[in-house]
């Protein structure tokens, strides 16, 4: 396959990818929640049917720009994830995309959810919120005991409440997902207790991050959102939360340049953050991983070079070599390219375009 | 300008854009070293055409991808700052974009040019190339003491050799602009007498970064290849290269939640990395700055969210507000959008498209 393809391009093993989109709703499907997957992961509508196909219950997406997409390549049921803040125009693509799908999305205040009202004016009544908690990320989401206040501005504005929402982003750190998994389950609990106290009786309870989702609690938990387990990444590998024969996505680059010399046993890729993203957090050993060369670490990025360091006994590999990297974080990725690559047995099988590639806003 | 815009949105004010343009274009000429800006920052051909309006001697891409937009777009001397490593298909393409531009490329080692000539068979003789030679920012490029061998074997594989080039990376460092301009120049004059040793008399000695620049020796170097002169980002900012006021390129983001309580005293913005980029070195104080709100920092981001903190004395924006972000790294930017708004005065004026988004390979 290498031959064929300019690098650095993105390549997808479909039939990893599979396996993963099975393990995720079988595992699902056993603790009783239903799955929501989170497509900005991806952004590629074939990949949304094939999770859709495994039983998903329907999308999550982060914009107004990827529910467009979304609903236009048929899927009917979507939820934006997100505090929207909306204005006339975003008023407007929202009232439009809900002509082809059930559209639910995020409010974490009173202030948003009335302003969200206005904004929609008689189309209010097309839309259902869930209330945003914070489960310890301290990201966007109110605390529990906020909820029941928002939960009657909405009600007020004329929206139907959904559920509550939250997402354990704090999942994504050493020995951190067990931990997160419980704080998700218990503020999720007391979320909903303050829905049913303003009269919302059955609704949503939804989590999930991938590093947390095989932890979540099924009694807790109705609904989950992860989205990074179609692939994996080398977050997910670093975390061990995967094993490296799980990950489904690659970038494939090219040894440009190498030096056994003075300043250390190193080669270049033409991989750099303009295709890999720049995302490093604290834990992660380099700026993403060499799947064949799993002790070399890249030790520097810019924008068209990926400096890799290669301990002392390994074989340095001649330029022109075609290496294949796991993105630290696979959700910057797809951000990056207009297509990728999909390999069955190591041959090029088909080619899928990003839909969403961009849709920000 | 704010209401008409769905935010997060790329805002580009042409009267600082020109002020950059015009003043490095100065700078240069007074030194006596030819302009060649490196389009990769902003990779739009309107942009493009007012540098080269300016006094530009031509332009620097990154890419192949980058080469044949620009070349398409009319522009017909593009130097590749890029050690290539040519394929068949690459090679191809190359000769494609020939037909109409002098294309110059990087070369930084004896395999790499044997392989270019190789690869560009008869044609080779419609290319020249610049060896790269590395001037302590130990990414690409070789020792000067090394430029001999390669340059012969790029002649005896029918290239001319145009010269020598470096990019001085490490001028990206507290207080290193001086010293990183310094080494740029004795490593260029180095690597030029080992070309002169090899009878290429008359050639190009090219650097430049945009801290360095404006420390470039004139005597030393024949050309000079600056990038982010044009936006200006925080990087350049807290480095102390420019002022806030010189900044033309801001994110326009919303504030989307508020937390005015316990856990701190803090808004996030819909700006995440999907449209920041990531970048974030260590002399950075945050993952970006705001223009208008200088003593607050981004302690965190996301994909669509950037958390923002202020001081205690500071009034924290309501929710619904309009804020500028500046972006860490401003090049990455560029390569997330599809189109870039343009104000004059505070009025939307145009738009322009980020043709080369992408063309990363």
């Amino acid at each position: 396959m290498g031959d064929m393809l300019t690098t650095p391009t993105v390549i997808v093993d479909e039939q990893i990818l599979d396996r993963n989109i099975a393990a995720m709703a079988r595992v699902m499907a056993d603790k009783g929640i239903a799955l929501r997957p989170h497509v900005k992961t991806h952004k590629i509508v074939e990949i949304a049917r094939k999770q859709v196909d495994a039983g998903a219950a329907g999308l999550t997406v982060a914009t107004i720009g990827e529910a467009e997409v979304f609903a236009a390549a048929g899927f009917d049921d979507l939820f934006i994830a997100y505090p929207l803040w909306l204005t006339r125009s975003s008023a407007a693509r929202l009232v439009a995309v809900a002509q082809t799908a059930r559209i639910r999305f995020g409010v974490d205040s009173v202030d948003g959810v009335r302003n969200a009202g206005a904004r929609l004016g008689d189309a209010v009544r097309s839309f259902e919120v869930l209330i945003e908690v914070d489960s310890g990320h301290h990201r966007t989401g109110v605390h529990p005991d906020d909820v029941g206040e928002i939960a009657l501005a909405a009600i007020d504005a004329g929206f139907a409440v959904a559920g509550v929402f939250t997402f354990p982003g704090h999942s994504y750190g050493t020995d951190q997902a067990v931990p997160a998994a419980r704080g998700e389950a218990k503020t999720l609990r007391k979320a909903s207790r303050s829905l049913v106290e303003v009269g919302a009786r059955k609704h949503v309870r939804s989590g999930g991050s991938t590093p947390s989702a095989l932890d979540a609690d099924g009694t807790s938990l109705t609904e989950a959102r992860p989205g990074v387990y179609v692939f994996g990444d080398a977050q997910q590998w670093e975390l061990g939360r995967i094993e490296p024969s799980d990950i489904a996505l690659t970038v494939l680059a090219t040894v440009v340049s190498r030096d056994d010399g003075p300043v250390g046993r190193r080669v270049v890729l033409d991989s750099g953050s303009k295709v890999l993203g720049a995302d490093r957090p604290d834990y992660a050993s380099g700026f993403g991983r060499l799947i064949d060369h799993p002790q070399a670490r890249i030790v520097a990025l810019s924008e068209h070079h990926a400096t890799v360091e290669f301990p002392s006994d390994a074989t340095l590999p001649v330029r022109g070599s075609r290496i294949r990297v796991v993105p630290n974080h696979v959700c910057t990725v797809l951000n990056l390219v207009d297509e990728v690559a999909v390999v069955r047995g190591g041959l090029v099988v088909d080619t899928w375009p990003v839909a969403a590639r961009g849709r920000n806003n």
